[in-house]
């Protein structure tokens, strides 16, 4: 049997969740909620910190994939550019007029260095480094296209993952890229992830301060080399007043400031409290569609609404109800007082913000209660 | 400030994974893969189930959402229609071409029931019910489209989820659907989800067998009231055998069946073993693109590629590396004997099918290495 190829069939825009004006009331659920006012509040919270401590903000887009949030991080948000995390999620946003990126992550398929490289024509592209052949390879396309790609090496500090060893090892590649036709060194990619999602401050506080010390040793190393680092970059919502008052990474990363999540709840400051910076400006809209037990109602959003690897959603205003269970496409909310009706809306606030915006298409952007702008995801799926 | 509102921006489409008739190791990563030869032998099995016990198959489209494989199931397959678990994801495969539609689920938000109710001027449409209002205005969206829904009252047979209790409670229900202006009683609703991951062969069994019983007596009841159960519907790939066999039960809900996963692999069947009535079809090729330490490997494949919520995938096919850890965009491979490369590409056996395939817009149908179709994951994102 042969099958033929629907590759020209519409996938999305046969609905939409909301139209603009309308009452987030009216809004079809499940949906992604981005609470307007709060969102900016966020966004300006971490410009006044940039500029207090004179950094550059390169958010990570990564976070919500979306063009409109990307654009308005670099105008009113202060940042220089952004982080993406994959080619084809850069490709989506270059494409949607966004014209500074930096791939945070390494690129070794020659099919994407390739479109690394044509990207290159149309923005300012920096890319990740943590392998000497990588840098034959990364110069090779520069050239054939006739770009300059900017090149991060990317140290591991900590977190185990992506990143060669702080040290000779990092001085070893900057010097091969250095000297490589069509690449340019532009410093360290350091980001200690595995230290963002630590609850305990001190214990947070005592992985960033290593970091620092791995960071400030190789670029001093590099330093003595003749190597200077423009971007010593690195950090995230969790870590970033760390980094940013460290004297020694000048260009900080954080993606999920803008919206929160259940997750960076449990990560607390150094009085024992929440962190207090950001509010929580996303949401899960989400509807009661069963209610045939007393003491437990049935909502729209389950595990195709969001991302449950750190945890369950909470709601959001409500000490009353509880999200307790999440199967494919149904949450269960204990309502031990069975306050909750049919169609009665929730506002979940996701486990986990990232993976939770790539699951949706759509932003329904709202302020006093009327949506005021849809956004689309526009990297969502772009991962290749 | 006001925003621009960008939905006329491409979110699809600027590049797909893969090009027809290009070899498996030329597709971009992490991409989800569907094996076309297993995927047939799954789809064969199934009909040839349901053909030997006389039953019908109303294949779960939740699984895919894909209009190419609903139209394959409903032609090859032997599936009478499909199900689909939101009234968006329906209006999607309907708009493909699929014209038999089940909405396995309740449907009370008044602009849905709308929805559904155009929808039924185009197809079959049938919707579960478990609440005594809920019939008065399905009954009215009907008669205001001029079209028949049919209505299955959805009974909770342990579940713990939507559906009203087995017996009285559903005959109050189906008595007044069969009293309602457009609507018809056509059956029961009766599937028992939290027996399908159930890895003992004897407690899922146990499970089912209680689930069979109160459907027996609810259609007993119904038949005194003179209601007939024309569909009696339930069942899942991990218990189809049980429902299928048991002489109450007429038509079948699978949907992992056709692709398998790695919970479904800790599934026994009556000797202990894994059930092997179906092969793994479904894979995430992922691309080895970072190798920094001798042991250890970093992969394309995170949570954005994947869902975690029943566990880590395994790697097809391989008994020397294993996938240790989950973030974001990357998995951590153990690799003890340092066997992998940079751009070795391996075969994720998805944790859990349906909500991997819920992020991403494309399969990639391979045949003999080489790709034979591109299939957009047509209801993706379409959960409203």
């Amino acid at each position: 049997m042969t099958y033929m190829s629907r590759i020209e069939a519409p996938i999305v825009g046969l609905t939409v969740p909301a139209e603009i004006g309308m009452s987030i009331d009216e809004v079809s659920t499940p949906a992604l909620i981005v609470d307007l006012d709060a969102f900016e509040r966020n966004v300006a919270r971490m410009k006044a910190f940039i500029e207090h401590n004179g950094l550059r903000l390169r958010a990570h887009a990564k976070t919500h994939k979306s063009a409109d949030i990307a654009l308005y991080q670099m105008g009113e948000g202060g940042a220089c550019g952004v982080c993406c995390q994959k080619v084809a999620e850069a490709e989506g946003l270059v494409a949607a007029g966004v014209t500074d990126v930096l791939v945070s992550n390494e690129v070794v398929d020659p099919k994407k260095i390739d479109r690394l490289a044509r990207m290159a024509a149309k923005a300012r592209v920096l890319v990740c480094v943590d392998d000497l052949g990588n840098v034959d390879d990364l110069s090779a396309a520069a050239v054939k296209h006739g770009v300059t790609l900017e090149c991060l090496v990317e140290i591991d500090v900590g977190a185990g993952r992506c990143g060669v060893q702080p040290g000779e090892a990092a001085v070893a590649i900057a010097k091969k890229i250095d000297a490589a036709p069509g690449l340019t060194f532009s410093g360290l990619q350091a980001y200690q992830g595995a230290a963002q999602h630590v609850p305990d401050f001190g214990e947070r506080k005592a992985k960033i301060d290593a970091a620092i010390g791995m960071v400030k040793d190789t670029v001093d190393l590099l330093t003595t080399e003749g190597l200077d680092c423009a971007i010593v970059g690195g950090a995230g919502t969790g870590s970033y007043y760390f980094e940013g008052t460290s004297g020694v990474y000048n260009e900080l990363q954080c993606g999920s400031y803008i919206f929160m999540d259940a997750d960076y709840q449990r990560v607390k400051d150094d009085t024992g409290a929440f962190i207090t910076d950001f509010e929580n400006s996303l949401f899960i809209l989400t509807s009661v569609m069963s209610h045939t037990k007393a003491d437990k109602a049935i909502c729209d959003a389950g595990l195709k609404a969001q991302s449950v690897d750190s945890g369950l959603p909470t709601v959001f205003g409500r000490d009353d109800v509880t999200y307790i269970k999440c199967s494919d496409e149904h949450g269960v909310i204990a309502d031990p007082d069975g306050v909750l009706k049919l169609n009665d809306k929730l506002k979940l606030v996701p486990g986990h913000c990232d993976p939770t915006c790539n699951v949706h298409d759509w932003y329904v952007g709202v302020r006093n209660g009327t949506v005021e702008c849809l956004w689309p995801v526009t990297s969502r799926g772009l991962a290749y």
